[in-house]
């Protein structure tokens, strides 16, 4: 099995992804690692680091796309870009999976282009995990649709099932449409028609609100992804305004040293659940293949992460399972 | 000034609005207050409680709306609620002000049949207090326009900052647009139209993500109700989810109970910020009068403070500055 890594994506490569790559063949002997990118960068990362060199590949593509560049024109002009060669050599079969903290935008045109889509998908989807007091959950789409129709929705509710059943083990996976209220009749005309269209979807709760997020009342959270995106980056917020409300509050009232460092400890501890790195990425669902793409500040346990989603989901044929519920 | 409270409305009446009204009239010797609701309920609920009878004023509404009646159904078929009493009052000039825990979809449209709307306003719309690090700021629409047009935006944008420079004290209110980047052609048709329209509106910063809700990057924030109710709701189970995450936390690791009662301290105060008790209610804007509606758990403290919202609204003319800044 050969995953390709994107070692030009990312606010730190190719740190991050090549010493990320370098930990997951560690972690599994069977496993071999492409790292796409600037060839000369990543042999002078690799500079002194134990690795075997018999299942850690380079493959050379100089072009670098930005993390705010156009997706469309960026793909379009940069056909030596770690993304577009990347993806390029999945579709070939030089690998069965390609994983990127890059572009996020960039990848989900690549993807849908490069790869197609799955057999009965109408568009490809952004399902993000989300952090809820059961454990990750989760969001989709978060942010590849800003739109959808019903038909879509039945279809990104469908792939999010699959996903949460094969690859996070999650048995009978519910499925939740987030809306103002829990009543059928609830939302706007286009929330009434996925509704309805849905309703007799095996594992469908019906109307979820704002509040049975973080419960984790449903285990897909169905919806555009406007509302996903928005919610998703405010999720990614969360621990970091807790941290600086602390210490402002620990600042303002008087407790002792050692009570201070309990408190830090119990904090770090209950915030484990929203703690990205550890599921590492989010995957594109839909595409003719196996694209992760992670948090531009993915670390490297975040990146071994992302590739041992990417072996999960070729090991446990997500995307047969995809075609075979949908159809 | 008379302010009017509906005496049969939220989780816990007419407990909660009579003592939050009592406790009022303590606070400010000038206030007068009008409970509308059940005659007898309210006299039973005041019996051996200190407070001034010259002061305090009861009109009998023996009709009651539940918290998940219909909201056009129950003004309609309720005349003789607190909800149709009081606003009705309110309209007729008996109070200058209508405060209420009640059913909010019967609140907001008992306001804008019966008290009608300000001059330029095409719709009210609910603002919603929300936590960030640097205190409550308010986002605009919670709930009540689930979609929104571009000149409905600008108003409301407009509204939500006379409410944050008047009430709030904030100023030269900031407006971001929620959306899905920061770059002006982002997000959906809707949302490029309504940045658009309102782009040179003094105060407008542009776009803003859902990572920067919490961090106050914003003073409003702009939004439809369908994206404005999901992150009000979700904003309020913060705190509950992050006590159930820390007692978790406690259980699994080894801390002494001087250091859990250290850590409670510092969370209770880091998430004061987080508390709605302290503000009490959201107004209606856009109506041809004051009407506040809070939380169906209100407490005597949200219920005082809804009060004290509404005299500082009356006191300073918000209703006048908001049809001068439209104009």
């Amino acid at each position: 099995m050969i995953v390709a890594v994107d070692a030009a994506g990312g606010d730190h490569f190719p740190k991050n992804p090549v010493e990320g790559a370098i930990s997951a063949l560690q972690d599994d002997s069977s496993l071999q690692v492409l790292l796409v990118g600037p060839k000369a960068s990543i042999e002078n990362e690799l500079q002194g680091k134990e690795y075997d060199p018999s299942r850690l590949h380079i493959q050379d593509a100089p072009q670098v796309i930005g993390m705010e560049e156009s997706p469309s024109a960026a793909i379009k002009n940069k056909q030596q870009s770690s993304i577009v060669v990347g993806m390029g050599l999945h579709k070939a079969g030089k690998c069965q999976a390609f994983v990127s903290a890059g572009n996020t935008g960039a990848l989900l045109a690549a993807s849908a282009f490069i790869l197609g889509r799955l057999e009965g998908v109408s568009r490809p989807t952004i399902a993000s995990y989300y952090p809820t007091i059961k454990g990750f959950r989760i969001l989709v789409d978060a942010g590849a649709n800003l739109e959808i129709k019903p038909e879509l929705a039945r279809q990104f509710a469908i792939m999010g099932q699959v996903f949460c059943q094969h690859i996070m083990g999650i048995e009978n996976p519910q499925v939740g449409l987030l809306n103002v209220g829990e009543e059928d009749e609830k939302g706007t005309e286009e929330l009434k028609a996925i509704h309805k269209h849905i309703k007799e979807l095996p594992g469908f709760i019906g109307n979820v609100e704002g509040r049975d997020v973080l419960s984790g009342k449903a285990d897909v959270y169905l919806t555009d992804g406007l509302v996903g995106n928005i919610l998703l980056k405010f999720g990614e917020s969360i621990p970091e305004t807790l941290t600086t409300l602390v210490k402002k509050a620990i600042s303002e009232i008087e407790v002792k040293p050692e009570e201070i460092v309990a408190t830090q400890k119990i904090l770090h501890k209950a915030l484990a659940p929203f703690n990205y790195e550890l599921v590492g990425g989010i995957p594109f669902l839909g595409v003719n293949g196996v694209s992760i793409v992670g948090h531009g500040g993915s670390t490297p346990l975040a990146i071994k992460n992302m590739i041992k989603s990417a072996v999960k989901c070729i090991e446990n044929d997500v995307n047969g399972k995809i075609v075979a519920s949908l159809n």
